[in-house]
């Protein structure tokens, strides 16, 4: 054992804070031995003092005010587990960092929100910012980019990033039954929040990729002009074409390079069943980066929970004790690039169409000319069952075209009266594009 | 840019040799961000100096001896890609060790048999000592187990690390060809050596098991007492067979925490079509990792090759220039396990047997009884198709049991009198199994 020690303290006593100090006051000699010096809990902050956590809390000092722990003379090194983009926990951020002290937090909103200036601030100090526990829980991932790929210029990275997102799909798939049915059995045994807007909407997905993006690009994190679009409107036909045509549908993050700088987007898509993210079930995560030498690595975990964000949160923490340095981003913040806030490229590829038609003669020539007129080519096409009102399914994929063509036929074609709902389209997800 | 400079010495200048120039030249600003100091080469050494590698090297220093490199007064960090587990590797990694410097290579041999010494000279000499390209090529798995999930208890950590066995394998399964004959193919497009061994009978897996068991356990690595079987007795009806019962056959490196310590292996085993390793197909590796907090994570990506073993080896450079620091195999030296050299647990599971024999009465009583006197219990049992000399082939998975129950029935079925040929046993490997 070495003699140094880093004195830490802990916003937030939730499971995930818990789970913290179990790992750090269990582990103390074998985390001793792998960071060079010993990490010792000496102050903790949460709402509730009296409230049983399983864990000993008697030889901490306590501060009602999180923002509090930053000013402590005795603490090298402040962990967040309050979450919010705002309120105490950015304080905290901000006061912990503009002391010098080395802040490691599990909060993705705060960082993809304020991700700049805090490494601005951190920079500005020389204090270590780190969020492994940010993106795709216990999956090492924001070390893999930043320091693992460090050799290689990231064409692409994208993902399953949201637990609940992939369970709900997961169970619609396997047992045929509709979103909101699933969602409710899911926010009933706990793995969906009472409000899921965050988690199904895609913008806890957004705040994920937002960062992946910043570490991968060299930018600032930023959710501005990222289309985000969440797995609400995704119907058990979807879900049977998806399958009949060899695909899974799944929520995804994406960040890629392009001409025209650095895009990201948030959006279930169809993933064909051989390729690795199809096979990611429940609430797992998995990550795929294309780097120009090392070509497609994929990493999958447990995305969420006490344990595996606990394990992120403490391994930020070894990495701490062993003086693991570098920019935050992966660059100095003055070289972070802005990023592009308005897509440009028309996101080209593939996609599938479903339209809930009248089911009556000149339909199948109504259809084929908008989408001729938009020059979206059709790849296959199938009408099956009845949809709404008697009409009928017709189901599509099309050749390459842009997502901007897709989206102008679809909007003439929701115009047209044969067509009886609003269209659902899906992006084709094929890896080494992007 | 920072002002800081880190002189660096390659050995060995093939592909991986030559790419780590490409890289190191062409990325300086970017890698300089990264790593908070530059990276530059300043000597090499090789068999032929005058040989094309498509870089320029006349502005570096030529030593025709590697051991001078680490000599070179101008060098901080030696880059070793000669290979081997002794000889000139091992001389220059003592030499460069022995001086303080940094030492990087892709050497699983030399660090699956030297390790501890080697690990040794670096903490004596506070030099670093690093080797993320030696195993699974450009998947940073080596910093996933050392620091990404530095917080967890590693009960098991096994995987795909041979991409020249995969390959095989994965021709042998779509195309219904024999061993003999995809080698041979392999070999002629360069995807297996003209001398196979290494490769095929397992050593190769069984110097990155060695090494993954280090890293994962804090022992040192060792091949000593690890039961080592290549993928030579794999026939085409064990892949059918494999197929039909809901598996892929592929060859792991396994490591395990037991209860009478750390236990690793070498073998082909059945893996079920639903686990993540059964997905992994041609030249690609793969690693899982069973953690007490983080659960199982799967790494899978490019397992050799030019750009990803380059792209590991600058990645240890940046971290050196980082100052990452933290003892080789996650422990000092002093603390390292020793391994347990001699397998003990009897290596619980189920397991696949293929027996190919007389196809006359009595034939599976005989089978039966001799099974059961080793208290191996049959799950599933099927006789199928035209074996040698007109024999037949049988073809059984067991209940729960341990291998040497097997294999002890295993000799005495081959001693009977209407067993055809050795018989063929299988691991089936089930994810969370040991």
């Amino acid at each position: 054992m070495t003699s140094k020690s880093i004195k830490i303290a802990i916003a937030g006593l939730g499971t995930v804070g818990a789970g913290v100090i179990k790992i750090l006051e269990g582990s103390k000699q074998v985390l001793g031995h792998r960071g060079g010096s010993v990490a010792e809990v000496v102050a903790v902050s949460a709402r509730d003092r009296s409230r049983d956590r399983g864990v000993d809390l008697s030889a901490y000092e306590w501060c009602d005010n999180p923002v509090d722990l930053a000013g402590l003379d005795t603490v090298d090194l402040v962990v967040e587990l309050i979450g919010g983009s705002d309120g105490p926990a950015l304080a905290l951020a901000r006061e912990t960092l503009k002391r010098g002290k080395a802040f490691v937090t599990a909060n993705k909103a705060l960082i993809a929100m304020h991700g700049r200036e805090l490494a601005e601030l951190a920079e500005a100090n020389d204090a270590h910012l780190r969020f492994e526990a940010a993106v795709a829980g216990g999956i090492p991932i924001v070390k893999a980019l930043r320091e693992g790929l460090a050799a290689n210029t990231i064409s692409g990275v994208y993902g399953i990033l949201n637990g609940t997102c992939n369970y709900i799909l997961t169970r619609m798939e396997r047992e045929g039954l509709g979103f909101d049915e699933v969602l409710q059995d899911a926010q009933r045994i706990g793995y969906a929040e009472a409000d899921p807007t965050f988690d199904i909407d895609g913008i806890d997905t957004a705040h994920k990729t937002a960062i992946l993006a910043a570490i991968a690009f060299g930018q600032a994190p930023t959710l501005d002009g990222m289309p985000i679009e969440g797995i609400r409107n995704i119907a058990p036909v979807d879900i049977d074409q998806a399958r009949d045509l060899g695909y899974r549908i799944k929520l995804l993050g994406v960040a890629n390079r392009t001409e025209n700088g650095i895009e990201t987007r948030v959006h279930p898509a169809m993933v064909p069943v051989s390729e690795p993210l199809a096979q990611v079930h429940e609430a797992t995560n998995a990550v795929v980066v294309q780097g120009d030498y090392v070509g497609q690595t994929v990493y999958v975990g447990a995305g969420a929970g006490e344990g595996p964000t606990a394990s992120a949160v403490v391994a930020d923490i070894v990495d701490v004790l062993r003086g693991s340095g570098g920019p935050v981003f992966g660059v100095p913040v003055a070289e972070l690039q802005t990023p592009v806030t308005e897509e440009v490229s028309g996101n080209p590829g593939t996609y599938y169409i479903r339209l809930s038609v009248k089911d009556e003669p000149g339909v199948m020539a109504t259809i084929t000319s908008i989408l001729g007129k938009e020059q979206v080519s059709i790849n296959s096409l199938i009408q099956r069952g009845c949809a709404v009102n008697e009409g009928v399914y017709i189901v599509m994929t099309t050749h390459e075209t842009s997502e901007s063509a897709v989206k102008a036929a679809l909007s003439h074609l929701t115009e047209a009266d044969c067509v009886l709902e609003t269209p659902t389209m899906l992006r084709i997800q094929v890896a080494g594009t992007q």
